[in-house]
Formats: structure tokens, sequence, C-alpha cells
């Protein structure tokens, strides 16, 4: 599968249709998304699940699924699309099932990131760990590795100077937007979890409300998240991709009602274990893919959320006169 | 803890009420649950748990809450209690957190067994499995080893001459009724799995359609299953206890949207070990602790249940005119 362009989170606006696309027309503004939503198989039609059997991301896939055929090609040799987006060119050909028709007023530079990571986030609290009014949710990994403080600070304004496809910015954001889900859905107590304490400052800023770090504690984490929180969590997000975090944030939540979410890809070897009497005491443990959002139906009303949330929150002294979603703990857009 | 008075599944009268006790009065026809129901701790004033922090299951405390103390003795030494209900005894003494109000109508000799494993297995269906109408389900173990075939003929028959507590009997039923729990529910196709086929012309009274012996086959039983339902079930529920068994009914379900339940008591060593990916993929484990029914709230409604549909099927023939609920796929009351 190579040579082949790579690239997923983007905005774009199209060019030009195929026959028989009716969803959009040129000029619309899309973004396009690593998994589609055909609108007829049957995890389409069903309202639990998003993971299109036409369209479910494909790493290996490297053509068009109505022909078999590559749309790229260098001296006549054939360079292979990549989960369907291919964005990391200037133009990109793609199925009509993988974009999302968007509000022509969002800033594309900015809702680009909302086709993966921040959606996928969002989604794991909003859609899937749903925690009620009040309740405590510990988030384990609240960062990248490798992505300097500096990058942090505030990590959303970067995006806005310098569109982004890194995989370390986006699983960053994603993070963080797990915390924001949170908050969102009503989490009164918010507890980071992360072997890098560098990164509690700024997730304090996007919700947070206690930290810890394994390393502080001889205990295992389960174990001092229950200590901190009279029995367990209420809710976990797991977004390591590690199993033993995975672990952990399924054992740390109450039993009777406890809800613990996976959303980090873990290792092909890895092996999810734990004694089975914790689920026969009512813990529950589910897994997400893309924040159980449907690429065209929902994303739409993703970037309808971020653009009220920015201008509700905006003061007039910015350079358009709001403050964007991410910026208003504080941060200004300069 | 011992010598003890064993038991727990039965109906009895109110002889009286200690200092303070308003719920119930002598007189009243009560279900004695093995797990109580405070009303007043986390877990009560929940509505997604029933494990009472006061009352949940404790199989070694053998004396009273409020003092310590057993109220059995036999020649001036105590004899314990047994999971806040010691029924195998004529009179017996118990928290009134543990005991249900129940219709004084409903016959005490058959919905005994309401308060224990026909309650898990249909709450595992009804509360917490939740089968959309249509979908098909998968229940792990059809029977308890041990049990004639003729005392299955039909079960509740049995529980009608014989009030019993033996646990092979309310494991029987447990199983049974999980069935039924699937069929009321809403599931068309309703897989029955167990190693002894013998099971299988019972189980189909109660409503199973299908069966699978994994010792009728080389393949996992999950990849049996999946092959059978394109993809995997939409529900499961695992009765038997055996960690293999909960692993194939979690595997078993179809990724996207299917549910696995787990209902049987592990042993203390036993390890669930799955891909983490099951989980990414949409995949979602539960388990329950007695059908996820507050005892107190709402076993009156199982035993109204019990009741309407017993009267509503029932044909003019019998000695009542009626016939119960267990009975109306065909057996006869006598």
């Amino acid at each position: 599968m190579f040579p082949r362009i790579f690239g997923h989170e983007a905005g774009g606006i199209v060019e030009s249709v195929g026959e028989g696309v009716t969803d959009v027309a040129p000029g619309d503004h899309v973004l396009p998304v690593f998994t589609g939503e055909c609108k007829e198989c049957p995890y389409c039609k069903s309202a639990e699940s998003n993971m299109c059997d036409l369209l479910r991301i494909n790493t290996d896939r490297g053509v068009m699924i109505g022909d078999g055929k590559s749309r790229f090609s260098i001296g006549g040799k054939p360079i292979y699309h990549f989960v369907g987006t291919s964005t990391f060119s200037e133009y990109t050909v793609m199925h009509v099932g993988c974009v999302a028709k968007i509000n022509p007023e969002a800033p594309l530079d900015k809702v680009c990131v909302l086709s993966c990571g921040i959606s996928t986030g969002l989604g794991a609290s909003i859609n899937v760990a749903k925690p009620p009014k009040g309740s405590t949710v510990a988030i384990f990994g609240l960062g990248a590795v490798g992505l300097a403080v500096s990058v942090l600070i505030p990590p959303l304004i970067v995006l806005q100077l310098q569109p982004v496809h890194a995989s370390d910015l986006h699983l960053f954001a994603r993070r963080i937007f797990t915390v924001e889900g949170a908050r969102i859905a009503g989490a009164s107590r918010i507890i980071g979890v992360d072997l890098n304490a560098s990164r509690f400052e700024e997730a304090r800023k996007f919700g947070c409300t206690e930290f810890v770090n394994p390393k502080d504690h001889t205990k295992p984490v389960q174990q001092v998240l229950a200590d901190m929180t009279n029995g367990g969590v209420d809710r976990s997000v797991e977004c390591t991709g590690n199993v033993n975090a995975m672990i952990q944030a399924f054992e740390c939540v109450h039993d009777g009602w406890g809800v613990a979410v996976l959303v980090g890809v873990p290792h092909k070897d890895a092996e999810f274990m734990t004694h089975p009497m914790n689920f026969l005491n009512e813990r529950i443990l589910k897994g997400t893919f893309f924040g159980n959002f449907k690429p065209r139906t929902d994303l739409p009303n993703v970037v309808e959320m971020y653009m009220k949330l920015c201008w509700r929150s905006c003061p007039p002294t910015t350079a358009r006169g709001r403050r964007c979603w991410p910026c208003r703990r504080g941060s200004s857009r300069r």
C-alpha cells in the first residue's frame, strides 16, 4: 500500500461530485471523516452504533470502493489512499459517505479537528459514559507523549495557526476534550490520571478538578481513586491505549452503578483481565469508536455546538469579537 | 458460623414485629429475601443499583445487625442465621429490610421462588440485557447439573407440590426464566447453549428457539453463534458461573451494539480475559445481582406480574379455572 497519501483530519470545500451524488454539491463545506456512514447498512440503521459496514475505517484498503482503483498517480503509477480521506494533499477524492456537510460559517481551520480526535473524546463522555449531574469522573491519560508544554498552552490556538494532522496533537485534543465532555455532561469532580504531572496545570483549565499521578502512590491507582471517592468513581474514561490503564479504569468505578468507557486503541497482543465478580457487582464496561458519533448525521451538530459555545462565551475584545470554545477558560485568542 | 439454619427462598406470614417496624404488620404475606433494601443507603437511593449497603447478602454474618446476636438457640447455645433469612425453619426472625410485602392472594408455595432465582434470571433479561423487539439472544446454561429430566417436566409443577430450597432447583428456575425474560422482553430468536442436550426439549417449551451444544462443534462456540446470526447475537446472558462461558457469552455478541450480561457466580480464582478491541468495537459487558431488582420495591410487582400472566392464560379446565404462567406452554397443572 505504498506509496500513499496520508492524512485524515481536515476541512474542505467540495470541488465536484460524481454521478448519482446528491447529498453534497460543489461549494459545500465538509469535513472528511476516516470512518463513513453509508446510511444503508445494519450499523447505520441501528441507533446504537456508528460502525458502518461499508465505510468503517480500513487502513489496508488504498483504493476506491466502487471500482477498486486509486484516484492518485505519479508518472503513471498509482498512489494509494489512506482511511478513505487522504487529506495530506491539496485535492482529494473520497466516497460521499465519508464527508459530513457542515455549516459554511464554521472556520474550517478549526473545526477540522472535530472530524476525529475531539469528537472521539467528547462523544466518549456525552454519548457513552454519560456522567449524571454531580457525578465523579476519572480520565486516564491527559496528554500525548512528546508534546511540549509550550505547544499545549493553549492547545487549540496552535490548531488555529497551524492546522495539523499530527497524531500526537489529535491524541492530545481527544484527551482534553474527554474532560470537556465530562464537564458538559454534568460531572462535578473530574479526576485526571496521568504519569506526567506537567499536564495537570493545563488540564485544570479544561475542567479537571483533581489529579492522580500513579507514580506518587504505592497502592494500585484503582484503590487510590476508590479511597478518594468513597468506593469508586461514577464514570471513568480511558484514553491511553495501555491495557493496564484500561483495567485500572474499569476497576476504579463504583460497584452498583459504575460505568467505564475504553477509548484508547490497544496493542494487538493486549489482554484485558479482571475478576468477573467486578462485573457481577454491577459495574459496566463499554468501548467506543469515534465517540459513537455517526459522522454524517452527527458531525454537523457537533460543529454547531462548537460554534454556539464559542459565540456565547467570547468577549468582544478579540479579532472577530468572539472567543472560541477552548479559549474561554482564560486564554485569549492571541 | 455453625451450627446454623440455612434456607432463603420461602414465603411466609408475619407473626409479630419489633419496635419501630411500620412497613409490615402481623398477618402480612411476605417473601423473605437473601439481600435487603434499607431504602436509606446510596445504593438504595440510586435508580441504578440494588446492592444495599446495609443488607447486601452476607454469608459470613450469622447474627442480627442491630445487636450482633442470634435469635436461634438450642440448649442455651446460639444457632446462627444464614443470609438474613434462615428459612429452613417454621419460624424465623429477620430485618424488616429483608422482607417484601406482597399481594396476600398470591400462592406462597409458588411465589416463594420469586425471591431469588427466578427473579434473578427474569431481571437479567428485562432489566439489564433488555433485548429489543425482534432481537436475537443467546442464553448460556439451561439447567443445573444433577437435575433429572423427570423433575424438570414441567419444573414449576414440582415447585407447587413440593416447595423447595434446593439450590439445584432454583438454579434451574433461574436459567429457564432467563429464557422467559428474553421472550417477554421481545427477543425473536433465543438460542440456548448447553453442554447437556437433554435440556433442550424442555427449554423449547419456555421459549428457546434454537440450541447449540459446544460439544457438537470444533469451532469456538462464539464463532458458531456468530455464524448463525450474521456476526453475533444482539444480547447474551451467561448463567453458568463458568468463566469460559462468561468469555464466550461476551465474545459472541455483535459488534456495534451487542450487550452481554453475566449472572452466574464465578469461582474465586476465575479470571475474565478478552482482547480489549472487543470492547472498542462497541460491545458492552454488564453483570447483575438479583436481576437488578430492588427487593422491597420491585418484588411485589414481580408477584403481580406472575399473577396477571397466570390468570390471563389459564384455561377454564383446571382446579381454579386458571393455568399458571409456567404452565401455559402445553403442560396442565395436574
